[in-house]
């Protein structure tokens, strides 16, 4: 076993790209596993190598998600695609307001891509994944020629416990007027991040994306506070995640711009290419709707994090213009928020 | 929110191909779900509209596996990717020994897609699920640029419930020298049938994707009766399940080629384009390994059902060549089956 493995080892490194055969199901599949993915995710359920993962969870509640990936580039200051994969998804489980615990990864390959790249990613992944604390159980791959993927896309698909009297959290039902809005830091990081790579803008180099993963975090407040809703704030930003939420519950939200978290380098940037860091998207900011009276606690506390030691009061629920997000403008203005019409960033995440 | 659903329907109808922007997270991002995802994978769970889904489960074992699906072409005699992708997942688990429970669908669509190929592939995909009794309860959608995608890819993740007496089925832990090997049903026909469409060969007009979902039958027969080990014969094919058990219990295995349920149609196209039908891709067949004293029961049994009815014994375990798959071909002689080297037919699933 131990010979097979280390020629399996020595086969990948000669051909130093990605075949068509590496997602053949045949002997080079079984060298592009044993080579790159079981020595990045050995864990005892991976290794029964059957293609469904065998779980035992205690009885409870569910949380379920899934996410593809086709960030382009997949490397970008602050991460790449596998680590965005990993945190994107253990943050949705997080905001469910469950533990996350196992994740599925399904790879799409574009022939050619070379195998150190494809090991960047992947061993990207199990580091996000042992800095949550999920397994990484099951997973797949797909080689498609070229031109006919971009690289690499991923999809993570990911399993947590839900505790009961957490199961409402997401769903925001106990959202009710004069609660406040928090985050947890800068917004627009990530979605400038790409922008600035993509288009080889190169404007500021401490412009980096915020992808990690908040789950920690998120189990800590919840667990000591009474949250009355959140959600992470990816693909169409603060805006679009609080645009959804009042016109879901029939609240206003009134949203302060002078107080908003923004670096003065993506707010630079964001001017230049015409964008609102408002619908920028994010893979590190959670939202969170939370009673008056609790708020500068868990101001505190999120504070203490590293993951949220920019956090800011952003907003507040009123029962004036309900269904509307309205904005208090830095020069005094006052402008509604509205969704996101079509596609400001495509290929962010 | 009835006037607004008008609306999207309206809309999409208006732009009959699918844009980047549909990707976006925003407005259109909302049309698209409204007026196709939702409207076919219809049910209380993925109402919610949360980025996870709250499931719950009964204290138990759970099986857990992910697959992308990248077939070309993405609509086939027999079938299409959508069909596919829900009957690939839901044979995963069922071989595992689960009862299938939840789906979590994935799409990536190459910008410029007609909505109505979308749309036909969804509604295959609710057909499935309903055929399987499974619930598709999670899902997400990518857009990508021209030339990125080649029209469209789906990740489908399952979760199934598995009973403790059946957590070591997939394993072959009980697999002993006698044991019989059981196939469901004709060889090949998938991956012969994708050829057959993408080579715009037309030999034969009755060859078609096998592509069903297994897991009814092979709940009743596991309920049934013992069965030491099974796995659904997909890429690779039954060569490559058997070489891989072989291997992996230090059992040897012989195959009767005369009995190996394969159609006179795929059999000459198989010759045409010098493939063997024992490595061409199936969707619809699960291999099963049972005691020698149960076979024709069990075959009587299988046979009763609908994927079932084409049901043959094709080989035995033996003690000699271990690790090794001898087969006996029609015209006497004997070779060993190995594990596919590199890229036989690509992306069949």
């Amino acid at each position: 076993m131990k010979a097979h493995v280390q020629l399996i080892i020595n086969i990948v490194m000669h051909n130093n790209t990605i075949l068509l055969g590496h997602g053949s199901g045949g002997t080079l599949s079984h060298e592009l596993l044993e080579s790159i993915f079981f020595k990045y995710f050995k864990n005892s359920v991976l290794e029964k190598q059957t293609d469904s993962a065998v779980l035992h969870v205690s009885p409870s509640h569910l949380s379920f998600t899934t996410d593809s990936y086709v960030v382009n580039p997949i490397f970008f200051n602050g991460g790449n695609i596998g680590k965005l994969a990993v945190s994107g998804t253990v943050n949705d489980l997080a905001v469910s307001g469950a533990k996350p615990l196992y994740i599925s990864v399904s790879f799409i390959i574009e022939e050619g891509l070379p195998v150190q790249e494809l090991e960047t990613v992947v061993q990207s992944m199990a580091e996000e994944a042992e800095k949550a604390g999920v397994l990484i159980v099951t997973g797949d791959t797909k080689v498609v020629e070229r031109g006919k993927c971009d690289k690499l896309y991923i999809n993570t698909t990911g399993i947590g416990q839900l505790e009961e009297r957490f199961t409402n959290i997401s769903y925001g039902t106990r959202v009710s007027k004069g609660d406040r809005i928090i985050i947890n830091g800068y917004i627009g990081d990530h979605g400038i991040a790409i922008m600035n790579e993509r288009e080889s803008l190169h404007f500021s180099s401490d412009i980096a994306s915020d992808a990690e993963p908040l789950n920690h975090l998120i189990s800590d407040i919840i667990e000591h506070y009474p949250i009355h809703f959140m959600r992470d704030a990816t693909r169409g930003g603060v805006a679009t995640v609080l645009v959804e939420l009042a016109s879901s519950l029939g609240f206003g939200i009134e949203l302060d711009e002078q107080v908003l978290p923004v670096r003065e380098s993506v707010k630079g940037l964001c001017e230049i290419l015409g964008f609102d860091p408002l619908y920028v998207a994010n893979e590190g900011k959670v939202i969170m709707v939370v009673p008056e009276a609790e708020a500068q606690h868990i101001l505190n506390r999120m504070r203490t994090h590293e993951y949220g030691k920019d956090a800011a009061v952003i907003g507040e629920i009123t029962s004036d213009h309900p269904g509307k997000v309205l904005l208090h403008t830095e020069i005094g203005g006052k402008r509604i928020v509205d969704m996101l019409a079509g596609e400001q960033l495509p290929r962010i995440c």
